[in-house]
């Protein structure tokens, strides 16, 4: 378990002592000079919902429960009312089987199901826009103070993205506190993961904030309102469409936060002004974790 | 049409003054401030082939029929025999129908389609692992000046990642000149429109290197394979899969280019040390495409 400098322990950090999540691979550097560095590992895991296949996802391969139970929740596959009997991980087969007391409507729901591609999408459109009906995120506060803590810590957490880079953050915080980090090689995995962890632990989401090192797609803003989190923030940029989804549904969306710099492009009756931006160190090129070789 | 300085042009470069592509939103900074920003729309694109629904893909939304073709191509969905006769795109539909002379065997593959998700997938493993048996990639030869003159050139290009952030980019090109050049928010859609735009040009494939902005993952790796190119190179790192993928397919796989650096991790045989390294001005943070806020 990792410790922040504030004395603060995540419950769940970034494990880089963890076998098989990265691999040390040799290649000829621009000199001709042999050169190992770590990659992170890429591997698929298939989901089912009782006896149904569901999805091949490619994942790092942590927590494959959480991504299974988070998954299917994000799509609105698994409602709150379904009881889950068993979530059952084989390794050898790389599968993941979430068993339900009853059978989920998760077959008719399949029919209606467009398969979707491409690195800003992934998922299920049509099932995910429809769990958004009738949503409401609760009205908390977010102080600004909370939100420049969050980064800097979440920078100068150890990660995989530090250690070999090409992978995705996500990080869900309470106030001013990382609590759960979650990586992965795809962002929407590492989104899921949490779900599942909240799933699990029955964690409330009214309370609690989103921070991504990824983009904020519509994709990113559906699955972030389905977990009822109402802020998602992230250091990368917008699309037109995830903003307007959370102006829609409420969910205050902040972005660019490079060290003092961000912006709120939805939701900002939720931000409390309680830091002096001029107060924060803006970040500098060792410290910026897209500018990194 | 986007000049170089070196005199050359590119066939497709980014059309910043295309409508459509972004938007102006408005939101408050740090500071409270109004600020007026830049960010890329994101929308569905169905692709259907002849009466078959196959996907539903989120897309900037410029070249549908190229991405269309070359989603189906990448997918294995449609073999080199198979005979197009018509790619209709309905905007307001947001639809494209492939249509070929005869069924293609799409059908019988459907089944065995699994559907993946998540940022690094997005799309169909089965169909395209097994496109790639029997593959063989020319044996050509990359210089070292090529890629150090291709990557400059590409970042100094305007393009709707440096008006808005948040997107992808895919540049075919030959030898040290960058040709058709894609931007989208799903990387992978940025490389199915190079091999749509390759399919209709009938361009060649082994003469050819690809740039990509995103990281190399098994589907890059696959992807740039189906379409016959032997090189592939990103700024951006690995996954294990990606580079295990492109030894067994003898792909020359080079990452992590940031100003002389690059570490090269398949198919080195193909390069030839002509550039000094020391010779190449080192990223400046001003220049680092992804340093910028």
């Amino acid at each position: 378990m990792a410790t922040l400098d504030k004395g603060h322990h995540f419950l769940i950090a970034p494990d880089l002592e963890r076998p098989g999540l990265t691999r040390r691979v040799t290649g000829l550097d621009q000199n001709g000079e042999a050169s190992e560095i770590s990659v992170v590992e890429e591997r698929p895991l298939t989901i089912f919902l009782n006896s149904q296949e569901i999805v091949t996802a490619m994942t790092i391969g942590d927590y494959p429960q959480y991504l299974a139970l988070g998954f299917l929740r994000n799509q609105g596959m698994l409602s709150v009312d379904d009881i889950v009997t068993g979530v059952d991980f084989d390794e050898e087969l790389e599968t993941v089987v979430v068993r339900t007391e009853h059978q989920t409507d998760h077959e008719e729901k399949l029919k209606k199901k467009t398969r979707t591609s491409g690195c800003a999408v992934g998922t299920v459109f049509g099932d995910m826009m429809e769990g958004l009906e009738g949503l409401e995120l609760p009205q908390t506060e977010v102080r600004t103070s909370w939100l420049y803590s969050l980064a800097d810590q979440i920078n100068r957490t150890p990660s995989l993205y530090l250690e070999a880079g090409a992978i995705h953050g996500t990080i869900l915080c309470h106030e001013d506190r990382p609590l759960v980090y979650m990586e992965d090689v795809g962002r929407h995995n590492a989104v899921d993961k949490i779900a599942g962890w909240m799933m699990s632990e029955g964690a409330d989401a009214g309370d609690k904030i989103l921070y991504t090192t990824g983009r904020l797609t519509s994709e990113m803003v559906i699955k972030t309102a389905m977990m009822g989190i109402p802020v998602l923030a992230s250091r990368s940029g917008f699309t037109a469409w995830g903003v307007e989804i959370a102006r829609e549904v409420g969910l205050t969306l902040i972005g660019r936060m490079r060290g003092r710099r961000f912006i709120c492009l939805a939701g900002e009756d939720r931000l409390i002004r309680d830091a002096d931006p001029s107060s924060v160190r803006d970040e500098n090129a060792r410290h910026t974790r897209k500018g990194r070789a």
